[in-house]
């Protein structure tokens, strides 16, 4: 019997925990340098004279931490291809170095294609919240999950 | 005299272009490898056997390549404070190996803080086209940008 998650499998309302991850000042400089290089993701003193105080990881690279809990805990190979994008994308707190930041995600409805029966759109909201219960990262989007396979 | 760019130097239908990139597929494999590991991202094989037809760009790295371009074209770090997210990210087209992608934002409109009117909220519409115009990335935003400073 197959274990794989097709998309008939998720209910408005399942909610899926993501895991935890502690971010470091060192891939806070890193991630910037290479992509992001705004003088307050890379140094602190820059950054003192922002609202910001500190150092602060670039918006982008909190995404990227999202997507890899995504991959570790939620993410299943066999039936999942992608998405189409994203209906918000919000950094409501900022990110400094050794905050730890934990994640959720809320399955907010799942539809099957009307053209393409064999596919399933499964649209959540998924957050990443720091030790404080702030929101760092606050997403919206949709999945294309195979559904069950016909006999 | 500063050559600073202000909130209030951007109007409603101003457009810039934010020039070129190609991708390799090193590059898209190197990128899923780290951030995005669907086997899509990563196998010509696996990704054959779906929609794709052939090993397609993390949209997450498209992300980033236009971040880079804005970086390298448009964003300017003694006025620009950053962004509290974006209202869509979108991703229309698959990028695919040696696919070169070409940018340019529009803005959409200004507004100055009214509790703090030393900032100003600049909202734009940015976009990735390939060589055949098919747009591949989509993103609707808001940058801090500080105004003018008063006498």
């Amino acid at each position: 019997m197959s274990q794989a998650r097709h998309a008939e499998e998720f209910k408005a309302g399942d909610r899926f925990e993501l895991g935890s991850y502690v971010v470091t000042r060192e891939e806070i400089v890193a991630f910037a340098r290479t992509y992001d290089p705004f003088p307050f993701h890379l140094d602190d003193n820059a950054a003192q004279a922002t609202m910001f105080g500190g150092i602060i990881a670039s918006g982008w690279m909190t995404a990227l931490i999202w997507l890899r809990l995504m991959h570790q805990s939620f993410l299943d190979y066999d039936t999942t291809l992608g998405s189409p994008g994203h209906e918000e994308v919000l950094w409501p707190h900022p990110v400094k170095p050794g905050d730890r930041l934990t994640g959720h995600l809320e399955i907010k409805e799942t539809r099957i294609s009307k053209s393409k029966p064999d596919l399933g759109f499964v649209r959540y909201t998924a957050k990443l919240r720091n030790e404080r219960g702030d929101d760092v990262f606050v997403t919206t989007s949709t999945l294309i999950i195979r559904t069950r396979p016909r006999p």
